[in-house]
């Protein structure tokens, strides 16, 4: 059976952009087994297309391809990404929107696309194959998405060798991402994620997250409680807030039956403070 | 081949959490065949999620099995239900949103997961699967979509044996919808569903409407009169009004070439009043 | 291995609509491979629909089958068509939403369904099939998306012969678009879709635009130039306005990370304007 390929992009569903990369994935793979992750990551915002990714990856079978396009940089010198891991692979721009998963994933081996021996290789890979000659021939500076990304992903999934199309890399960019600091008895993170429920995802893992400390979030110079860790959204109230650990692992700010965000009028890349019991008094 | 599974959510498409569950199905049953009916119910809403399933369910293939997440309750004590109907099968949480669906479908078997008798089905039907040995390790409070209710289709499409994995229940939670009211000369009902056209989606069936009857909307204190039934849209000048039977059989005030929910300021919930030609003095 | 199907409509994700037609589709080619272009063409907007069909047909495989239901006019007398091309094959509404793809698939063979011999061959074809049997009971007047052009589709796909439900047409209808002019030293054009980045695109071919040339945008009483021809977005700074050659080979204006529909105020039919380095003085 084909492996499966995710598709993360920013390139929402109004237009038929989505609906073209498919196309010439199907043209170089009959069987392939697409499956979207998302495509409704605001326009060129790397840190949320990477929290998509990085969310999502650990849920597919092991070989899985995960192609993402979140590519502000098209067609400046930016490198396009292969990128093996243990138990998955991914493309995309190197621009850091890759990194987070590829490096949860491990033991990433960096590669780039060598664009002359690449054309060469699609040019013997798929000859006869009208989609293909049509990429080859009149080929877009803006979007490589359908015109490089997809052809590659078609590429690597109909059998064709890696190193006949790239060439190692030691690094790759990554996102200058906010960090957590976990201190004895006080615990500062970030607001990294406003999910579409309106559920403010931090970037404080479960681990640091003791029971009886109260959780504060920090916006617009104000400082509000939402109490201890809750269970689940029903522990509390409808309409009140709590905090709990959400289903990346993650502390989470939500409201039971409705938005954080909204009621809180908070967002990305706000404060979140923990203080241990032991420090309130 | 595999049977088709489909898949009706309020994760909306802004996040990866659909993308999430499709690749614990996917990584359950390798050639399984998910068809989207939609995930963008809004939050919550199991009257517009059992909308969505009842009027879809029927045009799938015999044996598709339909997942519904539309789960305020999660985490909570609410039962995850398997019915088994006459031509297909369903999978959600216990809180109305499948019961009109599954009542239609007929003969409907109403079976609860048994939680600890599935982990240990899980175990052994996914033996060495990495994605399902991390759901049953790190299960999440807040996403049974993804940790409960996907592997335990995944299981069922697997052909897992359903009896070892759920028990027997004799009722399930219903919605408390309205109710039409059919009298001589007079019916009443409520507009149940207002869909992307705008369209005003009523819980009238055909059978109730006589062709010369007069169709009125009561909403925000005014009553207005959209006519007699007519055939199409295209019956009446664009932007104009008017009553027909719908695609689900029931009776519907939409628009030429607009929305009736704007252009009447009407909605869910609001009233709709049909009298007779005889009744008309 | 089955044939591809596109699919592009009006529908939008919020409702069961496209989950329906996908259901009878499956329910009449189990293998079937769908590939949704877009749902979120506005609603009747057969410009729009047009555009995103003629953009994303020549991606897909040899044989594929492209489903429009863009179609104000349903349940009037406009007829369903089912057009033949070198490559490929349309199926829709005869109101133009097909024309400019299936001219420029090449060779179109024109048809249009005869209704009475259609309803028999799905009798013959779907015999026992209780998704078929029950749109053959049932049909509606709102939805032939559903109804007639999903069935039609998957009476093709399953090797129905066309011959036998339709009969040949000699025009289609077409739709009245705007037509760019190319004089000496002077192009005009106009923007012909917004894209979901809010880029401009034109009617303008890429062959008419010289590198020197300085372009113009017409909008709402003012003519402001967005300098010459770039290479792509990342040619100017992030926020600056510019012109360049988009990937369906059309001049388009763009803005560096923004949007050019909103930092122009201006859209869907405004006028653009090349003139070339001679004429400016």
């Amino acid at each position: 059976m084909d492996p499966v390929l995710t598709f993360t992009s920013d390139f929402g569903l109004h237009d038929s952009y989505v609906g073209q990369v498919k196309g010439v994935l199907a043209s170089c793979v009959p069987g392939i087994r697409i499956v979207d992750i998302t495509h409704q990551v605001d326009a060129g915002n790397l840190a949320a297309g990477s929290f998509a990714l990085a969310g999502a990856y650990t849920y597919f079978p092991a070989g899985t391809l995960h192609l993402v396009v979140i590519d502000p940089g098209v067609g400046t010198e930016r490198d396009i990404l292969y990128i093996e891991s243990t138990s998955c692979r991914f493309v995309g721009p190197d621009n850091g929107v890759l990194a987070e998963a590829a490096e949860a994933a491990g033991a990433a081996r960096i590669h780039a696309l060598d664009l002359e021996r690449f054309t060469g290789a699609l040019r013997d890979t798929f000859a006869g194959n009208p989609v293909v000659e049509q990429l080859l021939r009149e080929p877009s500076t803006t979007f490589h998405g359908r015109d490089l990304f997809a052809p590659l992903c078609g590429y690597l999934l109909a059998g064709g060798d890696p190193g006949r199309v790239t060439r190692p890399k030691k690094n790759m960019h990554k996102l200058d991402l906010p960090v957590p600091e976990h201190k004895p008895g006080r615990t500062t993170g970030q607001v990294v994620y406003v999910d579409g429920f309106g559920n403010l995802v931090t970037n404080i893992p479960a681990g640091w997250v003791d029971p009886r400390s109260e959780v504060f979030i920090v916006s617009g110079g104000h400082v509000r409680s939402v109490g201890t860790l809750q269970h689940t959204y029903g522990s509390v109230e409808r309409g009140e807030t709590l905090a709990l650990i959400g289903s990346r692992g993650l502390l989470e700010i939500g409201v039971n039956g409705g938005s954080a965000a909204s009621v809180l009028s908070a967002g990305y890349g706000d404060g979140v403070l923990i203080i241990a019991e032991t420090e309130r008094s």
